[in-house]
């Protein structure tokens, strides 16, 4: 779509309540904790600012992290990266050779399209139940049938961009394949400890330890800032990550690492944690609500237990492109097009399908945006009435 | 050499004088103005910690300092990377194709082979003059003899390793060769802010606008740990870096970034960069007058007008490894071995050259190392005087 980089612009014009970006919750990152620990750290540590190994207590802190997501790893398998898009960037050059096969959702999160670009790799894309997640079976028959992707890029919970967590039953399945067929696995755990119900199952990693390489992130749980970033990976592997990182930005600590490392020890993350799980529930609640309320019954979406956001599909015959145009123009509201996060540029869905963010406003814009949004949308369907738009499921609602 | 990373690690231990790491003095970073900044826009900008566009007030600020440098240039031109590390690896990724040929120095810093290593590219190497830099006579006969390197790199002051400042003239047929060769030079001035004697002359960036790609660091000039570093080039392909930095890490700005912003705004660097110049001088001119003093007549050094490291070559027969093992065993001084730095790992020069570190010592300690570095020396000579080592220039000294 040629005028999307455009619709996107205006979306981001001021005045705008915008689904459209995965934002965290600017008012919730602990400032005054980071501020005081930041100036603690510089003040104390002569060694804080000067180059160095990476920095082993922070490594010592995600070890512990870990432990709360329900996985065992020692600081001899956690790699620090520089946000988890770098943990992307280095696995693949590790991992992926010119033109070898990547292994991706239909609907996938697009920094790890181009942290592969450089490999021009051949892609298979997978199919993603909203339910449940990624298709076992199709990852099953792609496997039997001689696929050999140098690994498979998936989010365990909370999908970017889909909001769907997968289910015990497939991780198991899922790891056990990786095994078999000795598939490294990238497992981007960005959005794990962001829950919004009962402690979910443990990612991956806590399945299998040799061929799932965990990526975590500090950029949603504390603040993207920091640009802090991890690996946990088999020891051999981490170690070969770390010439490649030296020849990237040096792999020596940065101030964020230390800050962070610092927070860690205060013990406040937890509590932190805690506060965000709190407060995105409530804006999640509050969306779906509103969803219910302003949204005509044509359009579907699902209720994510984990994660920033809410996926939706509009009835065939709507283009979700054109639904952004309209809604920024009329109604001051944006969201992100499916079409963003596809893998095949003309995917049929892409066209339809819209991710809306429900971390970044505050529960009374959301209300506010979403009925914005649920206007725009009925005044479309009323005006394409009578261009055979279908209406699959008149009761609406979730999927 | 076998041996050389047990050596490396040797030279690491608790009470061995180092001069073999290129780290700026940790006592010397301006922590408490950074702890203050750092705590300030934590505290007083809720922006701080979120993701965004590379950070435009950072920017602004460089373009001003590099007009201290004697380059002219624009916000536009300016593209913000994490330490020059990474300036190097996404000019890489930008300019080399795999197999493609790089033009460097036969002793040259180590980062810029690890950025361009995955490219397995095939290297031309230049020798250079101790006095007045690389030897540009090499560079057009390649050029002219049908050499087309994807890039030329060049540290214009305070080389890395060899501690020479290219002379003025040398400058200005290098910016020449590069315009009629279309030649892209990548020009590392990490230590360009670094000069002891009257102002230098200004870097190629100044005599090209259009080939030569100016790569700048605040690590030398602040502190490492912020990583933060820029290049200065032509508008459309600073825009071409923007997706490679989006895909390597995302491209959004770190509190490093943000509190050098601040730092700079302040007004406080030139001043810091002064007192920065007046210690690094002195110790400069410690080292000099120690090696002078310790040092037996068969050695040469040369005496560097910019930068962090004086160059030093050993008598034929003499070897730099051999020595550094004795020191560190003997005499508990470390340096780093010249083959550490050399394009080709059989080159003979690498074997007998070593690189002085004099920035991370206090005067006292530089003077105690190189006094005990010339016992090992002088210890190491007298054992090899009946196994034929030469000592071409009985006087000594610089070169």
């Amino acid at each position: 779509m040629n005028n999307l980089r455009e619709v996107m612009e205006l979306a981001s014009r001021p005045g705008v309540l915008s689904f459209a970006i995965g934002l965290p919750a600017s008012e919730l990152f602990p400032r005054e904790a980071l501020a005081e620990q930041a100036a603690r750290v510089l003040r104390e540590d002569a060694s804080s600012l000067q180059y160095g190994l990476p920095y082993q207590p922070l490594k010592s802190g995600i070890v512990e992290l870990m432990r709360l997501r329900g996985v065992r790893c020692t600081e001899e398998q956690i790699f620090l990266t520089s946000g988890s898009q770098q943990a992307m960037d280095l696995l693949s050059r590790l991992l992926l050779p010119p033109g070898g096969q990547v292994m991706i959702e239909r609907a996938v999160y697009d920094g790890i399209r181009l942290a592969t670009r450089l490999q021009k790799p051949e892609v298979l894309t997978i199919a993603s139940d909203l339910d449940t997640g990624l298709d076992i079976d199709e990852v099953e028959a792609r496997l039997a049938g001689g696929a050999r992707p140098a690994f498979l890029y998936a989010i365990t919970d909370g999908h970017n961009p889909l909001g769907v967590s997968l289910s015990l039953e497939k991780r198991q399945r899922l790891a056990g394949l990786a095994r078999r067929y000795r598939m490294p696995i990238l497992e981007d755990d960005a959005y794990g400890f962001l829950y919004y119900g009962e402690t979910p199952a443990p990612p991956l990693r806590a399945f299998d330890d040799e061929w799932v390489y965990y990526m975590g992130s500090f950029s949603k749980t504390l603040a993207p800032a920091l640009r802090a970033g991890w690996v946990v990976a088999p020891p051999p592997l981490a170690a070969r990550l770390s010439p490649l990182k030296h020849g990237a930005d040096l792999d020596t600590p940065s101030l964020g690492h230390r800050v962070i490392s610092a927070y860690l020890e205060s013990g406040l993350l937890p509590a932190h944690l805690e506060m965000l799980r709190d407060e995105y529930r409530r804006r999640r609640d509050t969306m779906l609500a509103a969803l219910k309320e302003h949204f005509p019954p044509e359009v579907r979406w699902n209720h994510p237990t984990s994660g920033m956001f809410v996926w939706a599909e509009l009835p065939p015959g709507l283009d979700a492109v054109e639904l952004l145009q309209t809604a920024v123009e009329t109604e001051s509201v944006a969201f992100s097009p499916g079409m963003v996060f596809h893998a095949e540029a003309d995917d049929p869905l892409g066209t339809r399908s819209m991710r809306l963010n429900f971390t970044s406003l505050s529960p009374d814009r959301i209300e506010e945006g979403i009925r914005r949004l649920g206007r725009a949308l009925r005044t479309m369907i009323a005006v394409g009435a009578g261009e055979g738009i279908r209406t699959p499921k008149p009761e609406g609602g979730g999927f």
